[in-house]
């Protein structure tokens, strides 16, 4: 299975270059696990999935520990039968073949619960797209009723989810709802906006 | 049929705030078509989507002009089975029910050559996701056909496409991704990502 993810960080800043170039660093421990190819709108980052979260993660936060307002964009994606296998991409931590839905909200419940912390607030927004199933929607409306009780849960939105709360729970919710819903060898796509010291938060 | 977008403008300078304030009243000529709302991490903007894809091209091109490196993010949704259909979201211009994969390519080609340019030059990448379908990506691959010939194709990304040129045939091919593929009343999402000014760009 390929996963990987083409994700692009906003700095609102004169100095956004300084910031990027700094925080990219924070992927540094990570690049022996995956594979980066950048442009010009974003980054391509290519491994397993309990992977490339935590490098999300810390890359997101280097950039908003200078405090100002950064967002970041993810598009996550698993499974799509266009791209080809890939050895990089091999999950450590996968659930059982045919693991039914509520062992699997369970389970994704436990994880975020066990998420170390970092000390960054942030908020999240994203959709779920399992995809080539006829049944999509019971899959969503599973992660839905996972992310309600994850602790990081803020409202529902037409078209996404809102969540808030420490960064390490945040992408441990976003982790466990790309890998725990849809067809579990499948094809499922994330469309993500991470968000930190918005002048318009709450 | 419910369709619209949320959608996050995000100009890179300290005058974040005040650009984006400039920007939004790119929006009021069409907001007698349109249902607003904003919070902390993106607006919604609820409408058809021959009414959708020119508010969000001018309210980018306002940004854009400034000189500033701006970016913008949509994610685009229509037919979601878990939103109530809406008046203010009929489309005025639809396909015939059941029009064959490589006609709707040939309108969606006609429209883009023949849209309006506005002088901006812009980048955008962008995932089509048609959702509750089996052949989901038959549909996909149609879209790609219709995008390697539309003029606004710049290269295949690992899960999206990129496009390069004039905002106006831009948004255009955007437009048409959203409505001429996927189920013609089922529920299809678009994750895209504009660019300008940037850097980093060839």
């Amino acid at each position: 299975m390929f996963s990987g993810a083409q994700i692009s960080l906003y700095p609102m800043s004169d100095d956004y270059v300084g910031i990027i170039l700094d925080a990219i660093t924070a992927l540094d421990p990570w690049r022996a696990n995956l594979r980066i190819e950048t442009d010009d709108i974003s980054t391509l980052i290519v491994g397993p999935p309990e992977i490339l979260f935590p490098a999300m993660r810390d890359l997101f936060v280097a950039a908003a520990r200078t405090g100002v307002h950064c967002t970041m964009h993810v598009t996550a994606s698993r499974g799509c039968p266009g791209e080809p296998d890939d050895p990089i991409c091999v999950p450590g931590d996968t659930l059982a073949p045919d693991t039914p839905l509520q062992d699997r909200i369970a389970h994704a419940r436990t994880a975020v619960a066990d998420a170390q912390t970092t000390g960054q607030t942030i908020a999240a927004q994203f959709s779920l797209y399992p995809l080539g199933l006829g049944h999509h929607m019971d899959e969503i409306y599973g992660c839905i009723e996972f992310l309600k009780a994850s602790g990081t849960f803020e409202t529902s939105k037409n078209f996404c989810t809102k969540l808030r709360g420490d960064a390490g729970p945040v992408f441990e919710t976003l982790s466990r709802a790309f890998t725990s819903f849809g067809a579990q060898a499948g094809h499922v796509a994330l469309d993500v906006t991470v968000s930190a010291n918005s002048p318009s938060a709450v």
